[in-house]
């Protein structure tokens, strides 16, 4: 694990609460058959047990040592790596087995630089695993009727074990309107309303949970970040980003707090959280007053910005000021680098496991 | 409206943060025609447009005036009246109008008593509103088949607009596999996973909004209190009220925190909430060192107490200190009468929009 992240040495020795624990060996035991080290989420629902005579209310213990004088910076780009080739052996054991390999469609409307270039890196990824990958592209003024046709047939198609509509469309097509036909064994990007009740209600369990919120909390476990009984406030509430990493930590026994624009004085509510997910999109945004000393710090924000010397002609920005940050928590996430390979990781390891119960493969 | 609250005089005249305001005319006015003042979700939907310069985001202003002297208890009972008997004077127009009236139907498995006694509420509810009422009683050691039979049935019968299986079901039974039969269409307590989904995506509506928390978010708007920008706290994250109520006051973009068992030292974060709801099932607990000063107090909870005194032989203790709540929030519900009733009128809201919309009567 220490291969797999890069270790930057503090001057200052400002005093940090203890946050970041080492492997749960017993996890590590148990799931090191698996691809990933999420476990289930139904298995982590516990009933709630009020002790309301304490002024603690139960939970985990919270004192963990900390190395004060390093901050981890989580190379997202190697761990993602790990899990990809994890997820290439076991398509070749698929393959091998039922001589099937998943298959992912991809739709694309209109040509905005950014949706193409994660649409190319996504069907990389494919190839590089070994999944059968399939591009529909959109000019930008098709209906609505078109792209639910495009959906249609790889509904039907065999196959095709996972679709996804890249987002956002342009601002003409109603985006709930076309996820609607979206069938719901295919949600890879777990969109669907139905999989979001689902992960909303404990004891539920959703088909596929979206892909960014699962690479960071899929990070943060491979970190021995413990979250149950943490503080954890995420920075905006999208449909996509914001809103179902909120379910998800709460799913994991967080206390989670909503930021989003309409919030006074964000930076109070985030100077108090444990485990801090930026989700806004708004590059910067999030400066060293902002994190609470020795916090987690996951940043979700990729606004591009030109930049003529970069091979696409621009960069990815992050949500937060990380020369900033980098001084104040104990472990964060770069950008680009941290949270976006883990995106493309996990949307593999859904299309795999869609696959898999697809075509009954164990 | 000043009939409908109580004004309890206070003793101190601790400095308290402005929050309840006055009634918004505009919304008063337009809304005057409504049984109902919570607006369609979708409506209420507005684009997160992030302001990173400044420290605050934007948002509605927090600076209202409140009398210092006076803490608001706000009467669930009347207010609840109100609506029901708007309830029913829609009832009468549509059975004038297309000769039927609305139907609802209720499972009950066993004896507890609070169910029995909730259930029984509920009918009286519906007889006085003019709405049909069909009970099923199940013994305590039914199969979950026999509970799906009678969900199957009510499905298919064209008068029933609403059913609703009284929860908590007995241990032995699936709450989640029995409710997964449920018509969408008539699931008017708005448990369904889809229903859920629904209530959290922003852009989407629920066909129904759970009764508690729509009851709750109902008599929030009835007493001028501006949610927008506010910092709630929900504690409690049940899947019948927390949950939906986290979700619905995020709706309304207040910055949500959600406080469950696994939460340490939860009087901090509650102590800080603008709106407190709780939900939590624990007489008293919240005392009065939970509760910011002139905070606005939602009680839902309600366990039963023995007391031979009593018509039913128990009485109903909410999760607040009511004695000391009373001197510090700026807005209370007492227990009972406060979010109970609402709870039910909610129900009978849900089960009038179900048959208007099965009905297709406006």
């Amino acid at each position: 694990m220490r291969g797999l992240l890069a270790v930057v040495w503090k001057n200052s020795l400002r005093k940090k609460p203890p946050l970041r624990t080492r492997f749960l060996h017993t996890l590590k035991d148990r799931q090191c058959s698996q691809i990933l080290m999420s476990p289930p989420l139904v298995s982590v629902d516990l009933p709630d047990i009020w002790t309301p005579n304490s002024s603690s209310f139960g939970g985990s213990s919270i004192v963990k040592t900390f190395d004060e004088q390093t901050t981890v910076v989580l190379d997202g780009k190697m761990i993602s790596t790990e899990i990809r080739s994890r997820i290439a052996s076991e398509v070749r054991r698929m393959k091998k087995c039922i001589g099937k390999v998943p298959g992912l469609a991809v739709i694309v409307v209109g040509q905005r630089r950014d949706s193409q270039i994660y649409v190319r890196n996504k069907i990389t990824a494919c190839e590089e695993a070994g999944i059968k990958s399939f591009v529909t592209e959109l000019p930008t003024d098709c209906t609505e009727a078109e792209v639910q046709n495009a959906l249609l047939r790889f509904n039907k198609d065999p196959s095709i074990h996972g679709i996804l509509v890249q987002l956002p469309l342009p601002q003409h097509l109603d985006e709930g309107k076309v996820l609607d036909v979206l069938c719901l064994e295919k949600d890879v990007d777990g969109f669907h309303p139905l999989n979001m009740g689902n992960l909303a209600i404990r004891g539920k369990a959703p088909l596929f949970i979206p892909c960014t919120p699962k690479g960071c909390i899929e990070l943060l476990i491979r970190s021995g970040v413990e979250i149950m009984g943490k503080k954890a406030v995420v920075i905006g509430r999208s449909n996509i980003v914001g809103l179902p990493t909120s379910l998800l930590l709460q799913r994991h026994h967080a206390t989670v707090t909503v930021v989003h624009a309409f919030t006074d004085n964000p930076e109070q509510i985030t100077s108090e959280a444990d485990i801090l997910v930026s989700a806004a999109g708004v590059p910067n945004m999030v400066r060293d007053n902002w994190i609470k000393p020795g916090a987690v710090v996951i940043d979700v924000g990729t606004s591009p910005v030109e930049d003529p010397s970069c091979e696409d002609g621009y960069r990815l920005i992050g949500d937060v000021c990380y020369e900033e940050a980098v001084k104040v928590a104990s472990l964060i996430t770069p950008v680009p680098g941290g949270v976006g390979p883990m995106t493309v990781a996990m949307l593999l390891s859904n299309t795999l496991d869609s696959a898999k119960r697809i075509l009954d493969f164990t």
